[in-house]
């Protein structure tokens, strides 16, 4: 967490919030300050609308509102439709950016996004596209061709389509893949593979979301420095497992 | 700056560091404990070899040593490569992720680089190719194929190649552009335009690096939420200019 979205937690009148931000971040907001505008009991999800409405109607009260995401509101976390439904509304508002899963995820586990020698590009999808869409909004094809890595999020269900889909667009079928499941919180665990093999190795290691799938070449970096990575958050807890196929 | 960094910064015995963290953090570290190796004074770069050595130094003089980067480390920073560095002299070390002026360049500017309505994927992609290396690293055509949102790094000085090189593969000479410079610094500047005009704007408005250009649907955003975007260190400072054509 930043350090200004930690002032800004405390100065705030009211939070809304999912489960994202995971419980360490969520433990330290007082109880009487969250609405939670996540996923529901019953496992529905709080329409979109509410939570714009809510934000409006809150501000309208002259409360102060911390509307906080998991990772970056701006990366695949809907902030765009909340920045413009609060601009349609003339409430103002400030953006403070988070560290995104999508970065932070590989980094922990040893992976950089770019690399001088193996990525001049990286790129961050949805593996869950929007089934309303008539068309597929997603161009595996073309990603693959960036020769960059490829970073999907949402993605631990479709691994087996999104795989396939890059291989046949002639991803060769030994390019490592790591899956990062809950980075960051106290019980995360890395799962690596190839794109011809992971879908065998989440099924092996039951790997569920959230999780990040780290394609590219930049996953074979793990296997180098991960005996001399370290993750704070280990010596308070059990150390992060290290599951899957040896590279 | 993240919680974790600025604790780690506080308990550090030396900090690298180069330019890029912007002033306002570099002043917050006590000029003994710094050692800057970025651009000298004549120009010239330290080279990698240097930071590499000097890393492992300190470490072995039993330092604990902060590498500070601008932005994040394992997004175009070279991160991986002193990882992988300091792993084959078996030195311990933590990444830390940080906020990518490539995310949070563009969310200061009220610019989203996924949307659900407009954009599925978003790359990060060097303007600058390693000239050493023998063939384009970067595939634009690709890169345009794959209907997402392209947000460039070092991309000023290439922004006719690049542009022309988009355009070619077919994308509209109308898509938005922007052009973020000095992002959360104090004397940050957004210039918006479109494939076609933007470097008309770039030398109308004379920006320079460092600058993050943003290409796709969502730079549009700006103009929507811009009336009520607010900016914390706007209040502080003078307000950031809005240059560029009206879109
Ligand atoms: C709706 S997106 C929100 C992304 C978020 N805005 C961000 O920047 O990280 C949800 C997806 O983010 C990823 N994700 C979020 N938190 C994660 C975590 N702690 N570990 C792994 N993946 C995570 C997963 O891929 C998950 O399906
Ligand atoms: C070598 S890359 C380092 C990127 C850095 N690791 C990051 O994650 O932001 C340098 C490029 O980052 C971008 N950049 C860094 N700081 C910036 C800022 N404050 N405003 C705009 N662009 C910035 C520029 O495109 C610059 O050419």
């Amino acid at each position: 967490m930043t350090v200004k979205a930690q002032r800004l937690l405390e100065e705030a009148d009211v939070v809304l919030h999912d489960k994202l931000p995971g419980p360490e971040i969520l433990g330290q907001i007082p109880e009487e300050k969250r609405e939670d505008v996540g996923k529901r009991a019953g496992g529905e999800w709080t329409p979109q609308e509410y939570t714009n409405k809510r934000l409006v109607e809150l501000a309208r009260e002259g409360k102060t509102v911390v509307r906080l995401k998991g990772g970056d509101p701006f990366v695949f976390g809907r902030g765009g439709e909340e920045a413009e439904h609060l601009a349609s509304e003339g409430i103002p508002f400030e953006v403070v950016p988070g560290i995104t899963s999508a970065i932070g995820g590989p980094a922990v586990a040893g992976i950089p996004v770019t690399h001088r020698d193996h990525a001049s590009s990286v790129s961050f999808v949805t593996g869950h596209e929007d089934p309303t869409k008539e068309e597929s909004a997603v161009n595996w094809e073309a990603l693959a061709a960036t020769g960059g890595t490829i970073v999907v999020l949402m993605g631990v269900g479709k691994l087996p389509d999104y795989t396939k889909a890059l291989r046949s667009a002639g991803m060769n079928p030994e390019t490592p893949v790591a899956l990062v499941e809950r980075a960051t919180w106290p019980n995360m665990r890395v799962a690596t593979g190839n794109l011809e093999d992971i879908v065998d190795v989440r099924d092996e290691y039951d790997i569920e979301p959230p999780a990040i799938t780290v394609i590219g070449e930049v996953a074979g970096t793990r296997e180098r420095v991960l005996e001399f990575l370290r993750n704070e958050s280990e010596s308070e807890t059990e150390p992060e497992s290290q599951t899957g196929t040896e590279r």
